[in-house]
């Protein structure tokens, strides 16, 4: 059982909470507790290591799964309460995490779908957004999201734990360029749908062919002023009230199921 | 200028910060940042007290604000930049905060709106998920929240942060018994629609009369059983993916806009 804080695998661990680079340099992240790592086993996720406190471990389900990874060939590592303790982002840890291979896709391997709903965020920030908004997407049936330009690590703790699992199962692809994936989406039959407080057509005025990209803005600034500009397609959701905003990742969702109400008499493909 | 941890003021802030119980003897909670401080004096909420540090504060429209609350009586005190750090939830914080009197309404002093459009939590336990929902109904132009049985703080730092501001807006009536708010809605002739993961009818496929209260349960348990049987109307939000629930401000914000997109042709009253 590992009890010193100076053994390595406790030393990457902690840095690949803290550090983007680190999980970009070493292509691991964090999962933490007994729904994530399960998940991740059986979503088929590439498991580097399952780290386990037996003396908090109680869940006799979780127990299994660990024996079970073992068995597969999975290294698992026993680590003491206190040490546990200084690993975890939780006031009472449950005594599991695993680190888990990242995995994104390249743009030029995607193939469109027909009846796509794709979503691109451009520029988001804050990682508890980004979890939430992978968590819509995958509630709402969605086909891939686009991270474009400078977004914040969907591998962030925070983002990982707000996905509540989909993080595993929701194909992410990093475009730099936005002109790269409006050029992808012209390829492949993909209508862009722009989104700006400042647009005359409310969103569910509009309708969404299929398929459809919608394309929100970051939290601070939404999309800039000259991509709205080329876009053919821009709606605005409307506000009533005092604030001069949504949060972002309310927004998306009212997107994402306005689009998925106009669709819903439509066969599935 | 107060420079000292060991100022009463300093003492209060910091206990308001943390302590729940703090909030409601002393009736007031804590508002940081420039927006936040604008908003409260601009809205007509009762300020107690402004804080600011004159060595970090220097938006001028910032301290015209305080000279201006200070010239109308309010009190304002000045601390150092390294006190006012350790009373900042900020990583940078801008120097300027404000404790603001709670504000909750009594139910028996509500006079139902006949286009009124409500929302009623019940047993929301998250102050993030709170105060981006007080956010989200204020864009709506929504008419009052009511916070049924054991809730978060809606006064939370969390949650007031989450609230980007419309927290001083935003009618909140909090509600011990949900039985207590039934009758008030049969009463005030506002119909009831509850949420469930397990009703038939799909939200979209609703129609929501006015007026109409939406009732949502709980992130971890929902709305209990026995209170989902008892009442005429519940819809559920579909779902496709992997994931066995949305993200309650999520599913709160789709419930709301769909009743809004379906008045949206009624004349306003």
């Amino acid at each position: 059982m590992i009890t010193s804080a100076q053994n390595p695998l406790i030393k990457e661990i902690l840095r690949l909470r803290l550090d983007k680079r680190a999980r970009e340099e070493s292509g691991l992240f964090v999962v933490e507790g007994i729904q994530g790592v399960v998940e991740a086993v059986e979503s088929g996720a590439a498991i580097n290591v399952i780290v386990y406190a037996p003396d908090l471990l109680t869940s006799e389900l979780a127990l299994d799964a660990v024996r079970a990874a073992e068995g597969r060939g999975v290294r698992c590592e026993a680590v003491s309460a206190s040490l546990f303790e200084t690993l975890s982002e939780r006031d009472n840890p449950v005594g599991l995490l695993a680190l888990v291979e990242r995995r994104l896709l390249a743009l030029d391997t995607l193939h469109p779908e027909p009846s796509g709903l794709y979503l691109a965020l451009h520029g988001v920030s804050d990682p508890g957004n980004l979890g939430t908004i992978i968590r819509t997407m995958d509630a709402v049936g969605g086909t891939a999201i686009f991270l474009v330009g400078q977004t914040v690590d969907p591998f962030h703790p925070s983002a990982v734990k707000a996905s509540a699992s989909t993080i595993f199962s929701m194909p992410l692809v990093p475009v730099p360029q936005v002109e790269t994936l409006l050029d992808w989406c012209r390829g492949a039959g993909v209508a862009v749908v722009g989104t700006s407080d400042r647009a005359e057509q409310e969103y569910w005025a509009a309708s969404y062919p299929q398929a459809v990209l919608v394309l929100m803005g970051s939290e601070a600034h939404g999309l800039p002023h000259d991509l709205l500009d080329a876009l053919p397609r821009t709606v605005s959701i409307p506000m009533h009230g005092t604030a001069d905003s949504l949060n972002l990742g309310i927004a998306t969702a009212l997107l994402l199921y306005e689009v998925r109400r106009q669709w819903r008499a439509l066969p599935t493909r």
